[in-house]
C-alpha cells in the first residue's frame, strides 16, 4: 500500500514518524533522537528530511501532520495554544505551516492546549493523544489520565476539552532518587523483591495523606537507618508514595467509569494497581494508537 | 572569665565550639569546615583539636559536650538514639565517650531521638536545641517547629518530646529550583520586586490545598510560559508554595500558642508570615541561645 501522508510525533527528547496509507493504516514508521530539546530553529527542516528518507515514500507531494513539541515557541514554528474549555475537533484548524526547503512537503503543526482559568496549565502533545482517544470512544466523558513525567490529568466530554491539571510526579521521582538526601537509601538494586511490599505501602500512605507528603518522604530515610529498609522497598515506596499522593489529589473528580491510562505500560499498571487501591478503576490504553487516531483527526480539519 | 567546658554543634557540614564560663556565659568560640560529611572517623579527634585550639583553654582537664551528627552511625561514634516519647532531660545519661589523643580533655557525645510509633523519624542535633528551649521556658507545651533544609515539628511536654515530623520542605526547594523543569521559570535574579507577590500566592495555594502539591508546583512553569511571570515571581511563589504546604500538614495540631520557631531568622520570618495567613502565630527563637541551653542542661546529667 502506498503511503499518503505521515504523522509525527516530535517530543522533547526524540521524535516517531509514521506512513500512513489513505485510510490511515501503518505503513512504514521512523524515528529519531532529534527532539526539540537538541535543535535549533533552523535545524527542524534538515531533522524532518532525515526522518522522512528513512521512508518509502511516493514520488508526489506529500502532507506531515505534526503533534508535540515542534510547535512550542521555543521549537520551530509556534503554533498558539487552544484554550479550555475548547473543542479538540479545532485542532486542524490551528495548525501552523513551517515551510520545507522540498516545496512538495506541506508541513502542519498542530496546537498545544492552555488554560488560564482554574489553575494555568499547558500540554503540547497530549491533546492529540486526547483526540484521538475521543474519536476512538465517542461516547467518554470524564477523567483521562496520562502518565509520565509530567502526568496530565484531563477532563474530556467527548472532543471537548474542559479542563486539565500537570502533576509533577515522574520528574520527582527521579530528582528524589538521584539528588535528594533519599538517595542514601536506594543505593544499590532497585528492583529486588521488597520493591512491591514498599510500593503498596507507599501508595497506601499517599492515598490516606496526601496533603502530609513533604513529611511521607522522609520516612525513607528514617525506615532506612531504623529498621534497615533496603534499597527495593525504598524505590517502591518511592513511588507507591508519589503515585498515591496523585491519585488521591484526583480521587473526587474520578466517577465510576474505568479511568483511561495512556503512557508507558509499565507505569499506567502502577497506576491502575494504586487507582483500585483506591476503590476506583483504570483501563489501560495503547498510547501509539491513540496518537495516530489524533493525527488522523486533526488531520481532516487542517484547511 | 576562665572557661570551664566546651560545648560543639556538630552538623553534616560544619561544627560549632564555644568555650564557656561554669555558669555557661559564652567566653569564645570557634568554627570550622569541618563537619561530619567531610570526615572519616579516624579524623574527628584531629578536627576537634584543631577547633579546641583556636580557643584560650586553661591548662587543666577539659570536658567537651557535644550534639549533632558526631554520634550518627557514620560518625565519629554512634550514640543510640533515645526514643519517642521521652524525657530530654536523660540526654546527657545517654552520651557516649570516644577517646581524644589528650588524655586530659573527655569527650561526651549526647544520643539523637529517634521515633518508631506513629512514623517512623530521626534526629540529632535538634533534640539538644528542644532540650535548651523546654529548659528556656519550662512551661511550654506544644508544637515546635524547626524550620531548615529538613524542617523538624516536635511535640513538647515541658522537657518530654511526644512525638515529632520531618519535612523535607528546604531540600525540596533547592531540588526544585536547580535540578526541575521549574528551572527555566528561575533563570534570573530571585530576589527582584515580585518575589512578595509570589510568595503570598503560593502560601495560600499551599495553605487551601496541600493535596494538591505534585499538580501546584507545575503552575510555575505555565504561569511564566503563560502570563510571563519573572524569575522573582517564581521563586516566591514556590517558596510560599512549599511553606504553605509544610504549615497547612501541621495546622491542626497547633494550638493558640504562638509556635515558636527555631533555625534562621530570614527563614522562620518567611514561617512566621505564613503561620499568621493560616490564622496561627509564631515566635523567633534564637537558635544559637536555645542549643547552648541544652547543651549546658544536658551536661549536668552526663555520668
Amino acid at each position: 500500500m502506498a503511503i499518503a501522508w505521515v504523522g509525527v510525533d516530535w517530543g522533547t527528547s526524540n521524535l516517531r514518524a509514521w506512513g500512513l496509507g489513505p485510510n490511515g493504516t501503518v505503513e512504514a514508521s521512523a524515528s529519531s533522537e532529534k527532539g526539540m530539546g537538541k535543535l535549533t530553529r533552523e535545524q527542524f527542516p534538515w531533522a524532518l528530511t532525515e526522518v522522512l528518507g528513512q521512508l518509502p515514500l511516493p514520488d508526489a507531494p506529500l502532507e506531515v501532520v505534526i503533534c508535540g513539541m515542534a510547535g512550542a515557541r521555543q521549537g520551530w514554528l509556534e503554533a498558539p495554544y487552544l484554550e479550555t474549555p475548547t473543542d479538540l475537533g479545532a485542532l486542524g484548524a490551528g495548525a501552523v505551516h513551517p515551510a520545507m526547503p522540498d516545496g512538495n512537503i506541506r508541513v502542519s503543526i498542530l496546537p498545544g492546549v492552555c488554560q488560564t482559568q482554574g489553575g494555568e496549565n499547558v500540554m503540547r502533545g497530549e491533546e492529540t493523544q486526547l483526540l484521538g482517544l475521543a474519536s476512538l470512544s465517542s461516547a467518554y466523558s470524564g477523567l483521562v489520565c496520562m502518565p509520565g513525567t509530567h502526568s496530565k490529568w484531563a477532563r474530556l466530554e467527548g472532543t471537548r476539552i474542559v479542563s486539565f491539571s500537570t502533576a509533577m510526579t515522574g520528574e520527582m521521582f527521579e530528582l528524589l532518587k538521584s539528588h535528594s538526601v533519599l538517595r542514601h537509601s536506594m543505593n544499590g538494586p532497585l528492583d529486588g523483591p521488597a520493591q512491591d511490599e514498599g510500593f503498596v505501602e507507599g501508595a497506601r500512605d499517599g492515598l490516606d495523606n496526601p496533603a502530609g507528603l513533604l513529611g511521607q518522604l522522609f520516612k525513607i530515610r528514617a525506615a532506612s537507618l531504623l529498621s534497615g529498609k533496603t534499597p527495593d522497598w525504598c524505590a517502591g515506596y518511592l513511588s507507591g508514595l508519589l503515585i498515591g499522593t496523585e491519585i488521591a489529589a484526583n480521587r473526587n473528580q474520578i466517577g465510576a467509569d474505568p479511568v483511561p491510562l495512556i503512557g508507558s505500560g509499565a507505569l499506567c499498571a502502577l497506576y491502575m494497581r494504586v487507582l483500585n487501591m483506591a476503590g476506583a478503576s483504570g483501563r489501560l490504553v495503547d498510547s501509539t494508537e491513540v496518537v495516530l487516531a489524533g493525527l488522523k483527526a486533526a488531520r481532516a480539519s487542517i484547511s
